[in-house]
């Protein structure tokens, strides 16, 4: 390919600084290193994650950097070493990386991967600790080391998942982030059974997709709970099955679920990042076994806090990150599922703009109708 | 049986109000109602469960009672409709009911059964929800259900596990509370794998049973923590591998076990009821999937606390009652181990008094060398 080992210089949305608006460069990409791989992404989504660092609250937020973590595109080029990707590859880059090879791993246990992290968390590529992308020579720091809110990126060999050509990418782009980590909640982190009673607190994409996982496992309640009711309607296309307002009722809302289902709910799923809203995602689960997962980030520094007798009393109170999903192994499997109609994707598309209309799309996020923007970045 | 059908006058330490040296009183013990056992105490040991309540800190405390849960005796007679033990069976008090028909016993989720909980939680039997000890006509509080500081209680007939007539009293009753408290957070709660690494916080009879069941599931590391040094010595002789004094070090504890394992244990427990400990139980566990079992019971209104992002990145938080162990249906079994001699419990005993002497009791157990003070009750 002729931008092979080349730099290519291509639009980006850049974050100067901490909650001001994106803007549009011209930003120069070096090709990739050893275990690298560029990818010239064509669809991003927006996510929550990346609205949050944006903001400044974020005390690991390093600035000037390219945001975006949802996204999918096509292989350019390949650093020295990488072998399971090669220029023309269809791919979703993932920030939860997978390398088969450390600790957690081989842990068969979660699905965390340790390999490029004290890189990806500073912003930089593990092979010499600097960025691939500048600015007429400053460098520009990467995101969750993936960085897509740019036409083409760099990320590690370990954090690409190949998947099938014929996936519309337009589409499985919500496949980084938002839909596998509810879908994975569900099935990964608490391992819903036929016949639970589920409460989702928060019915944004991710609350949805747990609902639409728990529908999936079975469950014979799905009880969606946001202090939007309009989110309703769209959420009974998900499975949700009945709808509890916070704001409708005096009593404390884990009283209310507690009452609703006669002891409490089966699992519980916090999809907000509101940690007074993960205590009551905890304390409405049922006596003896209810679990409660943590889905929503927090802001830094909050704390999350109970009675410990809620937990010696049965409950369980886990977390879960990319639901559970080995990112290179089960990231193709769902893109998979979803081409054969096993999983919804397109229906969390709400909004679709260009990467010029990146800070409209941000705008957007904060309104109730907003699930997925997905950005197109060629046009 | 000629005491059958009438009221027993015996000797019992009643607690008249919190705080206060207990009694030794002649209690009047009226006969089982349907559905109850009367049970001639034999031996009792003491737990910290009886001390809090007797310290007037448990907010549910109710006075004058009458303590003591850990205890083992003969059935004396029964109420009408009770089928499962009969006048002479050799039986453990539980105070951890099992009725194996409510919702809680057909789960197959759990321990806790809702039966009796009513009344037991209210110092009452259930029948008519008034107490069958009284002082001359003024009745004395039930506790926990079971009431063993009397030479003879009367119990739900669901709260009676019948064991062994060949297991020695004076050993088993420590098998009504904290060995297999200890033993099932391991074996129940935790699930403990072979080759796992695990600390024990809090080295009484219930951390010292911790450490054995982990040994017993084959643990590769079993690190006891505690501020007094003195006791690892007799910890070894449990399983435990390696000590750590908390005072030893200027860093975080949960620091300094992560530093020793290279990233965190694969199970902590806290044996002790501080929520402090308790954080730092769940904090030393390893990313990814460390898990931390609360087996300590913390004082009324206290709260956990942590950072959620402890949870989203893998670690999980539970708690056990009676170590998980369905009481009625496992008791049994555990005194079967004991008779193969596949669990201690005579170890665990370091005192031997008499009921007369519950005070003295008292005070030993808030020294570092007592583990149990068995009292023998008819002396």
């Amino acid at each position: 390919m002729a931008t092979q080992g080349q730099v290519i210089t291509c639009k980006a949305a850049v974050a100067w600084e901490a909650n001001k608006p994106l803007v549009i460069e011209d930003v120069q990409v070096a090709p990739p290193q050893a275990g690298e791989v560029r990818i010239k992404i064509l669809f991003t989504a927006l996510c929550h994650t990346d609205a949050y660092t944006w903001s400044g609250k974020d005390p690991e937020g390093l600035f000037p950097c390219i945001l975006g973590h949802e996204a999918a595109g096509i292989v350019e080029s390949v650093g020295e070493g990488v072998t399971e990707v090669q220029p023309g590859d269809h791919v979703i880059p993932c920030y939860q990386a997978e390398c088969r090879e450390c600790k957690f791993c081989k842990s068969g246990k979660t699905n965390l991967c340790g390999k490029v992290r004290a890189a990806t968390g500073v912003g930089v590529m593990m092979n010499d600790k600097k960025s691939r992308f500048s600015i007429n020579g400053k460098p520009i720091y990467h995101f969750m080391g993936t960085s897509t809110f740019s036409q083409y990126t760099v990320v590690h060999d370990v954090s690409v998942a190949k998947v099938d050509p014929q996936a519309p990418l337009e589409k499985i782009c919500l496949l980084g982030c938002g839909v596998p980590t509810g879908l994975g909640a569900v099935w990964n982190t608490a391992k819903v059974e036929a016949g639970s009673i589920v409460a989702v607190f928060g019915l944004g994409t991710v609350g949805l997709a747990v609902a639409e996982g728990a529908k999936a496992a079975g469950a014979s309640r799905i009880i969606g709970v946001d202090i939007d009711s309009k989110k309703y309607d769209t959420a009974k296309n998900f499975g949700v099955t009945e709808f509890v307002n916070p704001k409708d009722h005096d009593k404390p809302i884990q009283q209310v679920l507690v009452d609703l289902t006669d002891g409490g709910v089966d699992y519980s799923f916090e999809c907000i990042g509101n940690v007074s809203v993960m205590r009551a995602a905890l304390e409405c689960c049922h006596k003896g076994w209810g679990t409660s997962v943590i889905v929503g980030v927090a802001a830094s520094g909050q704390e999350i806090s109970t009675r410990p007798f809620q937990l010696v009393t049965g409950r369980v109170w886990k977390g879960t990150a990319f639901g559970g999903f080995k990112s290179r192994s089960q990231v193709p499997w769902l893109v998979d599922k979803y081409m054969k109609k096993e999983i919804k994707v397109d229906e969390y598309i709400t909004h679709e703009l260009t990467l010029g209309e990146i800070n409209k799309a941000f705008d957007l996020m904060h309104e109730g109708g907003c699930l997925r923007c997905v950005l197109s970045m060629h046009e």
